[in-house]
């Protein structure tokens, strides 16, 4: 693959452990949350297009998979795919996996598949991208959407 | 209804805020974490019981759908609803509402869905709840069990 996913880098800080020294469900989510950030950057939606426009990015929804335990002091990086996009919401995939080889394995240990409006702060209320961020949201849509569609993208939750 | 749902009470602290003084999509994930704690303690399955067991609740999956935002020093409390359980899981409903009657309404801020998995950390592999903690869990589904389904149950992330 010639086009290089966003991936976003971090090492699991003492203070997200859980009495058990292993990352607490919800910083999985603050990683998540630092990916898109991340995205938001590379798509240009960055601090002073914030500063400019008064628009950013909102979490309407997310989902997330936790598939195995991360230990404090790990190191971990979050690689992103669009999955769809219109001219106000990004559907995205987050897999996170560990940077250390010493579990042996690039399984992700968690998934978040997410849907992301763009809003205009002043309102709040949801509005278009700007034609400079529609073109690179279209760019990457359109890089990504050749790739499989991920294992853990659809999914309803409920006991099996 | 004569039954009193779980619920958790906090206040939103300032390092949970963004850049706007709002909430951060993850710390909506972090109180929802500690409504998760609450109910385990409800249910038995505190650090007592853990230490005796060696086991505790993994989540292995959950749904947040954020729908409105919320400031830096708002109080709030999370309500729980037990949808279904087996016997050695529970699929939970969290929602978490305004204490401070300001914004002049009851409706949700956000919700989430969960599905929560009892394990022996030992393994780690999924176990059965103990039989005092099955007691437990069956009378507070079978209490639930009367409820309206919730609105924000069984979703799919999707574009519109």
């Amino acid at each position: 693959m010639a086009y290089e996913l966003p991936q976003y880098r971090d090492t699991v800080r003492a203070e997200w452990g859980d009495y058990n020294g292993h990352l607490r469900d919800a910083f999985y989510g603050l990683i998540f949350s630092y990916a898109t950030d991340a995205l938001m950057d590379r798509l240009g939606l960055d601090a002073v297009c914030r500063a400019r426009t008064q628009c950013s990015i909102y979490t309407v929804e997310y989902h997330i998979n936790f598939l195995q335990e991360v230990k404090v002091g790990a190191e971990v990086q979050v690689t992103t795919q669009v999955l769809a996009a219109d001219a106000k919401r990004l559907h995205v995939y987050h897999a996170m996996t560990l940077l250390d080889g010493a579990e042996g394995s690039t399984d992700p240990v968690a998934v978040s598949e997410q849907m992301l409006l763009h809003v205009d702060t002043r309102g709040p209320k949801s509005a278009v991208f700007t034609p400079e961020v529609m073109l690179l949201v279209r760019a990457m849509a359109a890089e990504h959407a050749g790739l499989a569609r991920p294992a853990y993208a659809g999914r309803v939750i409920r006991l099996p």
